[in-house]
């Protein structure tokens, strides 16, 4: 899908667009406003928090076969959309604050989970989800 | 900062990683092991929340000026990377499960914020901050 | 149910057990440890998040008819019962922190859902229940 | 503080009501409603964890020493007790859905903090803090 960026006449997508295009944008936004000051760990990590739960409530008093739907007309796609946006800000956000690859980082906790969970064992099988850790990606 | 990524030869960090190449890793991790049945966009929602917590817990307890310490003797930073990549793994994950751009997500939020928190008013003034939606970024 | 308090010789349980019992209870423990210059309403705040978390991975990747189990063989409705207490006594020690009544403070909510949501118009409508604040009590 | 009950004539407050009193209400509003059916044990454990998402926005962007305030004008402390006040409606309605003894489990757990927090060892020191499971009550 393409989607045309408000950020400059190029056309940005998820094929073209590398984690450092969106980490800068994020990091751009936060300086022309001088707002690094707030934008901590600390705070970072409550922030992320706070959007996750927001994205749940579009699922809240749903059974898993339930689309969500809104009382107020609201387009649910679109606020679904804007709240995980909220949450890659943050998360990029606070990537930036720690001066983190989050490339390695994701691919280096993949090649751990799938030691964790082999495929030929894990095929299908909830039981070999860690509900320890929440980890089942 | 170069990474080494186990999912092939080719050296691969947020300079040359797209968000597809992610999603991608992401959704054959998933596929492999037949989990897709597990990944609802309900149940992503709340994954994404439980390791939000979890990247929280580094923080807890702590003034603003106070970097992580675990009694533990774990390693603050190692653990940091590890929860913020789960993060994005379930967040990545929760777009390939609704078939959404995050790059346009991202940058249509980021261009609404813009209007929201013009430049010229907000610079450094932590009051323009909408906490009522935690999003100040 | 009658449990056994450890905190005194007399029985103690819900039927029998005031707010200010549990929070006094609470108070105790953080002041004999001279914690309350760690439990600020902010981070109570996150503590609360954070058990509210761990709660919720006992649930994660399961049907509303399925109950939780573990793969590490534990009793998961020792740590469910765990778990709640923990977001309780987060829960009490805040409002200790902010000298809140409780008791109030959940019969005005109550009274206050009673009125946006008339028993009338609302048995066994999920509809009624107003997602955007994830408010459905 | 004395709060006027809407519930009944009485007035009831945290020295005189008891954990009973407050999951029957809470037990009641569900029932009248026929709202069990969507009070599942998952759905309130997302419950709990999207109010204390709503808690801690009200300290988002502060730093310790500062007082929450909003740009809306609205009233602080009003928001306060109403965001406590649904985390412990959910929390309280969780209880009843899995038929718990809270008074018991906080007990419990409060003797169990004490034995891994010793007071002779604790007082003041922030490192004994388990931030592993984020328990520091």
């Amino acid at each position: 899908m393409t989607t045309r960026s408000r950020f400059g006449a190029s056309t940005m997508d998820d094929s073209d667009t590398t984690l450092d295009d969106l980490k800068r944008a994020v990091r751009e936004f936060r300086d022309r406003r001088e707002w690094e000051q707030f934008h901590t760990p600390k705070n970072l990590s409550m922030a992320i928090a706070i959007e996750a739960a927001e994205l749940m409530e579009e699922f809240l008093w749903l059974r898993p076969d339930e689309t969500p739907r809104r009382t107020d007309g609201g387009d649910s796609a679109a606020r679904i959309a804007e709240e995980l946006a909220d949450i890659l800000i943050y998360a990029l956000g606070f990537a930036n604050s720690v001066e983190l690859d989050v490339t390695g980082a994701v691919l280096d906790k993949l090649a751990k989970n799938a030691e964790k969970y082999p495929e030929a064992k894990c095929r299908g099988f909830s039981s070999w989800l860690d509900s320890e850790k929440g980890e089942g990606a």
